[in-house]
Order: C-alpha cells, then sequence, then structure tokens
C-alpha cells in the first residue's frame, strides 16, 4: 500500500575499511518505515572518455539504471586534496550522460561525510552542492552530516561507534 | 649552460578531438626559449583506491615520476558538470599519494580550460585551484586562459584558429 | 481568492545606473498572474557588529519585516572581486541575526547576475549559493540567468533591450 | 640596515570581544625579528557604490593608503554565513577600486580564523582565496590557520590561551 522511498546509497572511497563506508553501513542498519537504502557499486566504472558513449560500459548502464528506480540519492564520502573524489566525480560524470540523458536529474540528494581532520570531508560536500546545480540535483540543507575526527569514532571492525554521530545520521534519514 | 625549465602538460579530456587538447596542442607549437613541454599520460590510471597504495600501478609511477622531473605543470581542462572531470581528479588523486610522498608539493601550475558555453570551464579552475593549496602548488593568477565559445575557435582538424586566442596562451607562457 | 506569491527584490549593487538594477527593473516590469515582486532598499544598512544587536537599526528592521513577508527572495547582483559585493553580503548577514532569528530561513531564492566579461557574474551566485545552506534557503537550479557582456544589452536609458535576456528572465519567473 | 617586512593586519569582525581580533592580537605579541604588524580599521568604511568614486572616504583613502605601504596582509576573520563577513568584503571592494588603481596588487596575504564549531572559518578563507586570485594576491599555503572551538581556548578577557594555537601562529609567521 505505502509504497517505501527508494534511495541509492554511493560511497566515495573504494577502501575496505573506509570510515565512509561505515557511515554508509550504520544508515543501512537504521530500522526506516518508509524508505529502503540499496548501495550501488562503482569500483568498476572506467574513466569516463565521451568517445566510449557508443558503447556505455556495463558497469554504467548498471549504475544508470538504478539511479533512474531510485527516488533519491545518499553520497556518502571523504574529501581527497579538499574536493570530490576523482572516482566518485568519474561515476557522477558517466551518469550525466550522454547528453539528455542525465541519470541524476530533479531527484533528492543527501550527504554524509568523515575525515580524520577537523573539516570533516565538508570540502567535498560543497563542490559537490555546485554539481548539484548543473545536474539538477535537490540538496537536503539541514542538518549536515560532516563528522570530524571519525578515527575516533569507528572501531577496529568498521562498526560506527559514536551515539552523537549515530543520532545525527537517524536525525538526517 | 642555459636549463631550459620543464613543464609537463596534463590534459583533463580523454576524447580524441578534444578541444582543451587542442589548446595544449596549441602550447606546444608555441616557440619557447626557456621552456619545454612534455604531455603525460593519465588514459590508463585506474579509479584510485587507497588498498592499491602498496602495489602501484605502473601508470601511476610513470605519471608521478614525470611530475617530479618537471619544474611547473600546465592543465588543460574543460569543466565536467561544474568541476573538475572525474579522470584528472583521479589522476591528480593518486599523484599525491601515498601520504607523503605528494608529487606536486611545490610545483607552479597553470591552467587553460575551455568550452562551448561562456563560462568556459572556470567553475573547473576555481575548484582546482582549492586543490592546489591542500597540494602546496603556486597557481598563476593571471592572465587566466578560460575560452569561452571554444568550438567556433577551433578547425575541424582540432587546430586553434583563433588568433586572440592564441595570444592569450602567448602571453600565459 | 487566489493569494499572490510575494517576492522580494534585492539588487547587489548601488550604483544608479547599475546594469543588475535594470535586469531586477526588466522583472518588475514583467506581467505576472500569480506573483508580484517589491525591491529592498539596502543602501542604509550599516555595517554589521553583533555588538550592535541590542539596538537594531531600523533599516534592518524594515529588511528584516519585508524577507518574513516574502514568500521568495529574488537577488540580481554583480560579482565584485569574484565574490559577492561585500555591501549586498553585509545586508544577508544582518537580515540572518540575532541568532535564532534569521530571516530568510526555508524561503525559496533565484538570483540573476550580469557583468562586463563572459562570466556574467556567476562567480558570485555560487558562493552565494553555499550562504543559502547555511541559512536553510532552497535556491532555484535552472535556468541560470548569468548574463555576459551585459553592456551591449542595456541601451544608455538603462531599459534592457536583448531579447534573448528578456525570455530568460520571463522563463525564469 | 635590515628593513623590516611591513604586515597590515584586517580583522574581519567589529565586534569588541571578538576571537577573531584575540587571534590578531596574539599575532602582535609574538616578537619577530624582521617583521612589524599594523593592524587596520575598518569600521568606519561606508557601502561601497560606484558612484561615490569621484568623491572617495576618507576612512577608504587612509585604508588604501596603509595597504600600500604594506609588504604583506594578514586577515583574521571568521565566517559569516558560509562565507566572508559582508564588512570585511567591502573594505576589500573598496581597497581594490577604482578600476587600475587596486592597492592589494601582487601582495603576499595569510589568513587566520577561528569559529565556535569544528570548520573554524574554513569556508571564508576559501572564498577569500577566489577573491585574491582576480586581486592578484599571493596567499600563503600552510600552515592553514583554521581553529575550530576556538571559544575554549580564549579566556575571558580575550586572550589566547591554547597553546597549540599559539605554535601554529607563531610558525604561520
Amino acid at each position: 500500500m505505502n509504497k517505501k522511498i527508494k534511495i541509492l546509497g554511493i560511497v566515495g572511497s573504494l577502501r575496505k575499511d573506509s570510515f565512509n563506508k561505515a557511515l554508509m553501513n550504520y544508515a543501512l542498519s537504521v530500522k526506516l518505515d518508509n524508505a529502503e537504502i540499496e548501495v550501488a557499486d562503482i569500483s568498476q566504472i572506467p574513466i569516463f572518455n565521451q568517445d566510449l558513449e557508443s558503447q556505455v560500459p556495463e558497469s554504467v548502464k548498471t549504475f544508470k539504471a538504478k539511479i533512474k528506480e531510485a527516488d533519491a540519492i545518499l553520497i556518502s564520502t571523504p574529501e581527497y586534496n579538499y574536493s570530490i573524489p576523482g572516482g566518485l566525480k568519474n561515476a557522477i560524470d558517466w551518469a550525466s550522460r550522454p547528453y539528455g540523458d542525465n541519470s541524476f536529474d530533479g531527484k533528492i540528494v543527501g550527504m554524509m561525510s568523515g575525515s580524520g581532520g577537523n573539516i570533516g570531508g565538508a570540502r567535498a560536500q560543497y563542490h559537490l552542492r555546485q554539481v548539484f546545480v548543473f545536474l539538477n540535483m535537490h540538496p537536503i540543507n539541514k542538518p549536515e552530516v560532516i563528522i570530524p575526527m571519525i578515527h575516533e569514532k569507528i572501531d577496529e571492525n568498521g562498526v560506527l561507534t559514536d551515539e552523537r554521530t549515530k543520532k545525527k545520521i537517524e536525525e538526517f534519514l
């Protein structure tokens, strides 16, 4: 009867023990009455080259299909070099193409990020917000899930243990 | 006697007939008394994954070595989705790693960009400038080589024909 | 019966013959069935100083009241030094205060900008978008009203004459 | 014999007990062998209006003269609404004018900022860096003096007490 909102999760770091994967895993574990989250795999997407648009790789086709099925996108990402990780940006670039077939068009998007320093990945989020203007996505303003000192909040099994961060993610969802 | 300044060129688009490759080609053709430009190949660099740092791919090793040999970096890039192309950012991410071995440290960097609209790739340049803060690179302020309506300035053979743009690149170099 | 949407216009330049005032004047002249635009006066707002919050200037009180009455905000502004004009930012800073009384909270916001160069004020718009995150405002994504070479599009009486720009503003409204 | 480097300090907050004024005060107290710091007064500078450029206010004339005498600029500023405080930006706008008489041209610039949250004013610094491109200023990359939780580091008399922050400012200078 009540259709659940479909959320597609995208993790910006490919590292097995990624802190931002841990944030996503916590989001997956939160019991949501009206939404379900699935996480996309962007690890197989090659570097974008417009000359390849006539023969779109399978990994990109799958990624684009999953985005289109989703009502909302949830990105959990670190910042690399004060901006968006190249691999995440590359996946976004592919999914925005070919011209006229931007899979993200009109979607709601939320972001979470954590880092070992104080800034907590915020610089990647503000660059992503500028990307969302072109993609015509609607980012959530508040709360901003920006987690500083994340290494102190995740245990050796990659499980988020910090109660304040947990609360923030629950409120956000 | 007079050692020439070594400039490493990096093109942000992999497309064969890339406009920004054409800008780089024009820069290569300018006769410089005190500098020489070589262009890097970033097309073979895989998506960054920190777990792979123990077995750095050959393409990355070569890229890092070329950056270290260079005195200055020249980036010619379009903007994708109002930011840095994912492939270019990914190559930068690899070259900044592993921790403590940032190949770009202390280098001078210049940028050129062109696009089909009025903004001319400027949005990628401002995001790159923020990346350069973390990389401790020294970007040139002026002139900003930001070329709007670039498709009208390059002929069917991918050769830059616009005299004003040519002058700007010469002045920049 | 049908309540009209109230739009509050804010012009970022105080200059009498401001191009961005001309854009706003054109917006005022467009016949709208379901909205009405009033333009705020920010010229009398002093520089923000938190110590003055106990005795808020009349000009600020009036400005805050007009924002609160409005359903949406329309900003027409140039960029100064690649960012938001200080006077406009200062008016925004006052209206966001005191803590807990942000007049902009939850409002929809649109932007128009023009400049003499190719970038058309875009850099001010992207900085404003970051400001809107904190203010919890909802900026319109498309169309982006960014007008390059604006001096060629406005006549000696400060009247917008360019048909394409007129169309863009009408579509935007 | 050894001419001292002249540094002009600019504080972005006018509040009497400003935390960022406290950072500047600490910088003033550091004994420097080869440099001296003077702090500018921007509190009397009116809102910029290009129509007033024929009759530049005295406060602006004094500010421009002090900038020109200086070898380097040191800005200590909070962020307001995720960007540069309007009053600070307004002072910069005046000093960059009239066209052809940008007082900041070619100067070295350093930044310090603090805030009550985790981001520590960083968002104002990155917007300022974009402003510096147009002004042709040369910002220092490292260390970035971005102080989170600053209210815990300054005592009731407005004196910086945190040893780590003190060290950072000394290293920076």
